[in-house]
């Protein structure tokens, strides 16, 4: 069964607390975003843990250098998982992936940017994240230039499981549950609602409720 | 001539503004680190400009998406120059750029993690970022395997001023200038030198006294 992760693509910690307290009883993770950590620090995660202490925390740190640094900070805050980017060097992910084992934690390789999410996965695979997470950017979906297709032929391949990002609505599950992803991630549809609370539980129920054909 | 940016990579402002203090009257631009920001938070950068206000600062943001927002970010904390990296897509960089414009200040799109530094300027430089940088990362500086050799291919195509970061050392000096980098990015010589303004004060003089041979 897939896990719902809520994305909290905010600049202040309220915010993300408002959300993650509304959104609460469906949601399996909670993201620091990108955004949220350069804006307050990564003192939000530990905020974050403090205050929903039995679920996991995932801090979006897209590591682009200095890989087991920034882990280490992370985990030190009390995350449970972190990201490192998959245009990062190999050096850079290998760093951030020893700190995790290091800390018996998990660690996300976003291919965020990697104009080829096989091609990339393909790469660099033999490093053994716990998971790839396929990623369509926020600036891109605003453009709606990618999408999710080829997702037959990526997990057809590649065996390490995966995460989903980009614009996830619930018309969307059906179509990317048949590809088994670990963890689906979930931001604007639940956070802009008007009742993130409802947009919640309406993503957690297809999920639940979706059956192969 | 080239100008002095010592890249302050700690995670607590104490040491980011010890270090600024020592070295000041050597450096032309203060960097606020990658780890620094998602450490303390973008308020790093407000504090550096508090204290500093004369000099530039440089918000080491590595942007890989939503570059509007975080770009604005930084840009009202008090950043005159900002980074995105290469290796986001092209909506996230133009989003970052535009954002620049807005604001009058400056981009460096920032080629860490671009295998072929050449290779993706080329492909880029019809966005017309101020500068690219051309680094080479910490964790790949540890393994030893980048050099800067190529910076003659690269800067007879590239018009675009470039910026140089990747554990320089008042050796590297010479073998740099001759290509006219706008801005040299010094870090660990510098940060974890036993006397910081004595290293900074070096690195300033090899870039003052070189003279084409």
């Amino acid at each position: 069964m897939s896990l719902l992760q809520v994305a909290l693509d905010f600049l202040h910690i309220k915010d993300a607390l408002n959300i993650a307290s509304l959104t609460y009883q469906y949601i399996d993770i909670i993201e620091a975003g990108t955004p949220l950590i350069k804006s307050e620090g990564v003192r939000v995660v530990e905020t974050l843990k403090k205050n929903f202490q039995e679920k996991n925390i995932f801090a979006d740190l897209k590591i682009m250098d200095t890989g087991a640094l920034e882990a280490k900070m992370a985990f030190d805050a009390g995350a449970d998982l972190i990201s490192v980017c998959a245009q990062a060097s190999v050096e850079t992910i290998t760093g951030a992936i020893e700190e995790t084992r290091r800390q018996n934690k998990k660690i996300v390789i976003d291919l965020i940017g990697s104009r080829d999410w096989l091609y990339r996965s393909r790469e660099i695979q033999y490093l053994k994240p716990d998971f790839f997470c396929i990623h369509i950017s926020l600036d891109e979906q605003r453009k709606c230039k990618k999408t999710f297709s080829g997702l037959e032929n990526y997990t057809k391949e590649i065996q390490i499981p995966f995460c989903i990002a980009g614009g996830i609505k619930p018309e969307d599950i059906p179509l990317i549950m048949p590809f088994q992803p670990f963890i689906i991630i979930v931001g604007g549809y639940i956070i802009k609602a008007e009742k993130p609370d409802e947009a919640a539980k309406t993503i957690k129920e297809a999920i639940i409720n979706w059956k192969p054909q």
